[in-house]
């Protein structure tokens, strides 16, 4: 029987792990199919995670230290998948690929979203090292600079306009001519001069070289091409949560949802479920930033232990 | 006017200020007497904060790279007390020291907690060098060691039963015959066997040398002081919640508290006042770790930047 099982291995997982481990629990496992780190480790350059300010080192570079501290307390990490978990009784199981089980007093679940890429031909080629999905995490490598976003609804807008205070220029991109944002949004957006809206147009290629994105070219639906030369893309066409884990097997979800697929938490990342956690980007109004996610999962880890000694 | 007036330097507010600037706000100023950082300045080692895990390094090193990475972006730093925020309008006016105002269109507040000092010879001398008020960031420095724990309430029996699970054996000094803790938490606490209550006693001397704390000096209610070699003591004698910025020229909070004078916050951090918010130890349910304190400050930052563009 684990005293806690963490689902994920990105920055809640591995603090969650650091932090019921430290805290003196001594069979904890992080499950979690490769190498643990989160979409961070995917990223060219951070500087927005408090206490990491080295330009020269990559998101792999930043979660290296990460990996060593957070298994030094004696953090076990198994390298399976996790097909569901669910409440037998007073403890809970957790299925792994192939059928095994595996039984754990308390569960931290922390299996992230996943950006949605949207298909156009280099966009996995320079990911990471110009487009990009996070206007918080990358708006500021583009300080005075222009820019393209890709997206027609709320977020893409919101992120636009975030954009447009720190880039000089922000090249909206949307496939239709009309905007599925809320009209507030929009009209925020309209009344920004330095916000150009490129409707009926998609992304066909992003363009570069070995030092990154150099430029994309835009399809109009009349099918014209045009450059720009532009060394950043923010791509918001949506995300994937990340809670099948949380299915049972009617597909049904355990703990209580939002109509997104987020886990609904407190400010203790407790979820409907008592024993059961959820920390980082698949909760509820999550910030998606590393040093938010790892706040959740240290707050998750110490409520696990709270919880254990309440049963004893 | 300030976009942004952050009140208070440490996790909370720097990450806050990291987060606010880099995403394009030109003007956000950080109220902080001192020098930013925060308590973790007073602490000789770190291990518990994701990334850093540097043995030789103290907190004030630690701190040494927020300092550069949070003024980098464009973050003012005054140093003076600020008295009082009160919302005046559509926007806030936050009083300084000596009477002088300085208008913000939106408010952070993080002044943090402070752990009471039971006042015992020794305390200051040896705090951050065995002396500790915090289990979850100090315990596993004692792995398999003896520890004494010093207070009778609530926290502090939680906090030893957290210490049981790490430490050889816990000794709890409590001043009294009988705990104010409540009745599920001493049976817990009386169950495990690596706990002894020492009671009717109060510590007399924290004692050590330059390598740091190495008794203390006990003394019961009857006179007789008993000296025990112990390299950490945990103090739990309260906190004070520094809330008085939030409270208006009569000494009525503006915002919503819990009865501990904690504000009340929701995920977003938002009080309940539209504008305002909270971020770190002095909101209600804080785990009072660094990095649970900087999660809530980015969460705050990119809040008040929506809030700002609402307004546009």
């Amino acid at each position: 029987m684990l005293d806690c099982a963490i689902i994920g291995g990105g920055p809640a997982g591995l603090t969650a792990g650091l932090y019921t481990t430290r805290g003196g629990l001594k069979n904890v496992t992080l499950f979690e199919m490769g190498m643990p780190g989160g979409q961070i480790t995917q990223s060219s350059e951070i500087e927005n995670y408090p206490g990491f300010f080295e330009h020269d080192k990559t998101g792999m570079d930043f979660m290296d230290t990460w990996q060593k501290q957070c298994f030094h307390f004696g953090l076990k990490h198994e390298m399976k998948k996790v097909e569901r978990v669910a409440k037998t009784g007073e403890h809970f199981t957790v299925t792994l690929e192939g059928g095994s089980t595996v039984e754990a007093m308390t569960v931290i679940v922390c299996t992230g979203s996943v950006p949605k890429r949207a298909g156009f031909k280099g966009e996995d080629e320079y990911f990471g090292k110009g487009v990009s999905t996070c206007a918080t995490c990358d708006g500021f490598f583009y300080k005075d600079k222009p820019v393209t976003v890709l997206g027609g609804g709320d977020t893409a807008l919101e992120e636009a306009f975030y954009l447009s205070n720190i880039c000089s220029d922000v090249y909206v991109v949307h496939r239709r001519e009309e905007f599925r944002a809320a009209p507030p949004t929009l009209d925020r957006v309209m009344r920004k001069s330095n916000i150009h809206l490129v409707t009926n147009s998609v992304i066909e290629e992003a363009v570069g070289d070995a030092m990154g994105l150099s430029g994309v070219n835009i399809k109009n639906n009349d099918g014209t091409i045009t450059h720009m030369d532009n060394t950043g893309l923010f791509v918001f066409v949506g995300h994937n949560v990340r809670n099948d884990v949380l299915k049972d097997e009617k597909g049904e979800f355990i703990c209580k949802m939002n109509d997104w697929g987020q886990v609904i938490v407190d400010l203790s990342m407790k979820t409907s479920v008592p024993g059961l956690f959820a920390a980082g980007d698949m909760r509820i109004e999550a910030p998606k930033q590393v040093v938010s996610a790892a706040g959740d999962g240290s707050i998750a880890a110490l409520q696990v232990i709270s919880y254990i000694q309440e049963q004893a």
